[in-house]
């Protein structure tokens, strides 16, 4: 079943009205969510929209947040989301990263008491418009075991970073540093099959094929997989973005960052406020004259793009292309819900006394 | 055969000064060389004298360069390292962001005209000296197939970031963005062994088990090692650090880095100056008291380090714990250097008519 962005978007802007959100926080919310979805990043779309609306109700969003700088330094600021939606708080700390990167050359932020704020790549976008390098992360619930650990200290904790170029489109990476987001794992599940060993393991910490390992109390793996190939890397930059997000910001870090999966609890004794976030902003000409820059930017995309594939693939991808071309066609075509993600919206709808946004097929 | 790490120094400073480095110079470099010795990282320490030299001798190292900042920021600033010693012109860049970090907050460097810079954990760790956070990346010889892709684009590509803490060691991560360093090739293919699937590709991209596919004109993988298991996230790390390090500065960048491998020749249409570096010092208190971090980061250290093991391992370990292990013993055991590596001081020794160090056993 296929929707068209604007009325998917048209129904989160009412979910988050009927939470409480102010109307142009509901409008950027349902903005952001709505982006994934576009980008074909389904897992952080409107299939998260439930999740959110089960954390209002537990009292862990605060619908209306004080959103406030507690302390702050010419290129460096730390914000309190006032436990909003992180969808909200996120492109509001972005913009301080910005108005720093304006007057001293770059702007960084680390934000605490915060919730999930959708796609990383979002909020570092936002900078790119204003000729700047974006850098955007996120902790997440504990779901991910370090190299050699039985327990799930960290989260998917992905990392964005979006470079501006010329007459290429920018460059934009965004993942999980672990080796598939938890959303690789609920595919194969639906489609009842084995996953690869590498993925994932199980609550003592053996390698597993089982996709339902994870909730069973399993773990997701750092990116590398195993040690032999590099997992402890994949660690390092979980544990980098965990320090960044909550050390430096008093938000709840490793095993305490409260959970957005249904099946966890938060932590009885949290060691932060809410979950963490870390935000960067570098104005090109801090360092080098924006055209300049992005001439060679455009060179470094074309030389990359245009080199000889490998045996049996098509074309080297640029960061940011396959998102780009998915965004393409969903606009013109619309986005395909999953029955499940349909089901839960009719939960939804009915929950709030909202229509349904009508099907285009 | 072992030696002590003031032996190996001293015989280190002697080459630099006989290729006209400055006293306090020869002095800077050998220590930085040495440091990777002293940590285990034996692929960046003295083995590599003779490539510094090999490259003097081809008039790609300034043996007394002028060093300048080219442009700046209140927050930022572009350095010319003058076509020197990258294990000179590193630390010296790395004081400029220190400098920019105590005014401003943080202080960022991008470098362009240098070399091979040592391990890049060595100038990260400056930062936390000062009570900041350290970040050192830097770009290399283009040995690394983006995935997708027949050809080799970028280098190993490292990145190192330096956290301090209270009562336990400083977190250090350092590590390249490729599922294995070129290094550990070298290793594989002396004891004669197949290398694992997902290490490296022969020169037309498919899987290849030889540890000499890569002087064969295959390449290194990215961290991920396959697209299955998330090698597209090890090529946007290589290429956030080659962007970072060269595109902002004006250094060569991904194909057209000059190479540090003797079997590779520079390229002939260079699209910039040298090899590129960049660097970040983020001063704690420009986020939060010193002491609270501190603090917080012990408990951070002391949770990870003591989670459960998985089964069959001893313990988790933090970012940093095996180089300062091996550190600990190579200060007081003395350094070993394989026989290949001794033949190679030895045609240095008789080069520049200097003893060579003695062994201790």
């Amino acid at each position: 079943m296929k929707y068209t962005h604007d009325s998917l978007k048209a129904f989160t802007v009412k979910v988050f009205l009927k939470m409480g959100c102010p109307e142009d926080q509901a409008n950027l919310a349902a903005k952001v969510l709505i982006d994934a979805d576009l980008k074909g990043i389904d897992s952080h779309g409107i299939a998260r929209l439930p999740g959110y609306v089960r954390l209002w109700e537990k009292n862990m969003i605060v619908s209306s947040p004080i959103i406030e700088i507690v302390h702050e330094t010419p290129s460096t600021a730390v914000i309190d989301g006032g436990g909003g939606l992180g969808l909200v708080v996120a492109p509001s700390a972005m913009k301080v990263a910005i108005e720093k990167a304006k007057t001293v050359g770059t702007g960084w932020v680390s934000v605490r008491n915060s919730n999930h704020y959708g796609i990383a790549g979002y909020h570092a976008l936002i900078a790119v418009e204003n000729d700047m390098i974006g850098i955007s992360m996120t902790n997440a619930s504990p779901l991910v075991a370090p190299t050699f650990s039985a327990e799930r200290l960290l989260g998917t904790n992905p990392i964005a970073v979006a470079i501006p170029a010329g007459n290429q489109p920018p460059f934009v990476a965004d993942f999980a540093t672990t080796t598939v987001a938890n959303g690789k794992l609920e595919i194969m599940k639906r489609k009842e099959l084995p996953i690869p060993t590498g993925w994932a393991q199980d609550f003592e910490g053996n390698p597993s094929t089982n996709a339902t390992c994870v909730e069973q109390g399993g773990a997701l793996l750092p990116l590398g997989g195993t040690r032999e190939f590099g997992s402890h890397k994949g660690y390092c930059l979980g544990s980098i973005v965990d320090i960044f997000s909550a050390v430096f910001s008093g938000a709840n870090y490793g095993p305490w960052v409260p959970p957005f999966v249904s099946y966890l609890e938060p932590s009885s004794d949290p060691v932060g406020k809410g979950i963490g976030h870390f935000f960067g902003a570098m104005r090109i000409d801090a360092f080098r004259p924006v055209k300049e820059f992005k001439s060679e930017m455009d060179r470094w995309i074309t030389r990359f793009r245009n080199s000889k594939p490998a045996q049996g693939e098509k074309q080297v991808l640029i960061p940011g292309d396959p998102e780009r071309a998915t965004c393409e066609v969903r606009k013109n075509n619309g986005i395909p819900l999953l029955p499940a993600v349909v089901d839960s919206l009719t939960t939804l709808s009915t929950k709030f006394e909202l229509e349904l946004p009508k099907t285009i097929e």
